[in-house]
């Protein structure tokens, strides 16, 4: 073990249950926050950023994710950690990440979400932290898992366990089946942390600073968002519901107002692999990414076990 | 009286008192609606879209105007009419708008809010529809004053009074003494509406083309609020405290993504006149504007016995 990680005491560590909400307006601010109804020739955005849209109101599927980040700054402010876990934000980078969705997000929710310490890696000088969060709606389905992987400066080197490498979805050596290239706004990672990903890296120069950049940077979930959107707009008939997973890892950083270019590939009608590159810079920001898609829109999951058990509990309590 | 107007009835009607609520993400979500943050290089604006900047976190005085109208959009939901006033939001459009900040906007507030049919003029074909809103905090202080002046088509003709004639404030034959010009972003009507101007005219193409507009017009408002921040930036000492008050014409549409042109005079130390300009198309959009400042920051006012009443009642009810 380091200072900073007790692998014995936080591997595997879950928290109690968890609760939260959504609504349409977050919805919107979400989209609003990857860049969705940017571009005023494209009115088929609409649908994420307006909830009279004609064409049908729709979640982004990689909202799925928000209140996930939204609840673990929450549970921080709250001082719910988990033991041996022994580090702040101030030495954090966000690494992975992979999201599933397990039925098309309804327009707003009740959530229960149920938060374990599933991996932990050791590094070498550096440590990675794996957080499974699995979200429920109300009835107690399944809506979202969540892996966020998180890179914690200076924390290995206790000679444990290296985890696999990502040597998952590389590109083929072939020109891209499709490309997007759009302009990330200025006030990009301002917008995007209304979502809840408040960690002050994104929007304070001294932080910034601190860390070794020049200024803020984006979130590495807001460019994310950007390249799901440009997936969901080439390979799945333009209907989010179809959007099962995305798997990414966060490469090199972003800054805001730079211009980002997604290359895709299309591995099969189920899976598209996918890169992103800062045209200014010509580096690769998001890597090793690939999505999945339903061959159908699926129906709701059925109820899971546990969180009923948990919600009833919880009732009788009152 | 025409169909639309009773005047009898409406004028000096007063609603019943009305409640609402704002915390420091609705000032971000407001100051990022009307362009704050926006240009990288200007670190000034954190103050008023980052909760903890380094030179404290402040509200931009026009936010003022966002609880007034967020809650006559609520109230036209709860089916909350004034009685005479028989007409939605299908043709109005915003004609003009005094805002006056009593104190600094706290970072947080519940408000309390007087709403009364202040003035109803009769402009020949068309009408206009003056409403005051007045926002008190929680210890019963005025904290901010609106006026909102509603154009109605095809509302006039009833032989009314046609009202003061907007002579006021006519720009100085002169340059002007400052000028700032910055673009609207073109996603800044779907932004602006979070804050609760929630008219579809401003998002939804059908609306805007039912109204004789070739896509959705950017709110009055929000360029109220570019204009606000552009006159605070040059004659405030850039502290948004000092601010007293801002009084515009909407004298024509701007849509997204157009280029927003400032022009300033100094009438006094007190007193700035001001007008905006589209740039693509050298239109006068806000005319007939100014604003004054407080000589020193002001401190809070005394409570509203009105108010204070209306809030033992309720409580006493409870």
């Amino acid at each position: 073990m380091s200072d900073l990680i007790d692998v014995e005491e936080a591997l595997g560590y879950e928290f109690p249950i968890q609760y939260s909400s959504y609504d349409e307006k977050d919805l919107v601010l979400y989209a609003l926050g990857v860049g969705a109804g940017t571009d005023p020739a494209d009115t088929s955005e609409l649908q994420y950023v307006y909830e009279n849209a004609s064409q049908g109101f729709k979640a982004l599927p990689t909202f799925g994710v928000a209140p996930a980040l939204k609840l673990i700054f929450e549970m921080a402010k709250r001082g719910q950690k988990a033991p041996g876990l022994n580090y702040g934000f101030d030495r954090i980078l966000h690494g992975e990440q992979y999201t599933e969705v397990t039925q098309p997000l309804p327009p707003s929710a009740k959530l229960s979400h149920k938060v374990k310490i599933k991996n932990i890696y050791d590094k070498g000088r550096h440590a990675v932290v794996v957080t499974e969060i699995q979200s429920f709606d109300e009835a107690e389905r399944l809506l979202v898992t969540n892996e966020i992987s998180t890179f914690v400066r200076g924390a290995g080197g206790w000679g444990g366990e290296r985890g696999p490498s990502t040597e998952w979805n590389a590109p083929p050596d072939r020109a891209p089946d499709a490309m997007a290239t759009e302009k990330v706004g200025t006030n990009q990672a301002l917008l995007y942390r209304l979502s809840g990903d408040v960690n002050p890296l994104h929007v304070d120069p001294a932080v910034a600073r601190a860390f070794g950049f020049e200024k803020p940077i984006l979130h590495g979930l807001c460019t994310f968002g950007y390249a799901a959107r440009h997936v969901i707009k080439h390979f799945s008939k333009n209907d989010s519901r179809f959007f099962k997973s995305i798997r990414t890892r966060f490469s090199d950083i972003v800054f805001p107002g730079e211009t980002l270019v997604t290359e895709m590939w299309k591995e099969s009608d189920a899976r598209t692999l996918f890169q992103c590159k800062i045209k200014e810079r010509n580096r690769i920001v998001i890597s090793n990414a690939a999505t999945e898609l339903y061959p159908e829109i699926p129906g709701s999951a059925g109820p899971n076990d546990e969180i009923a058990a948990n919600r009833k509990r919880s009732r009788e309590q009152k």
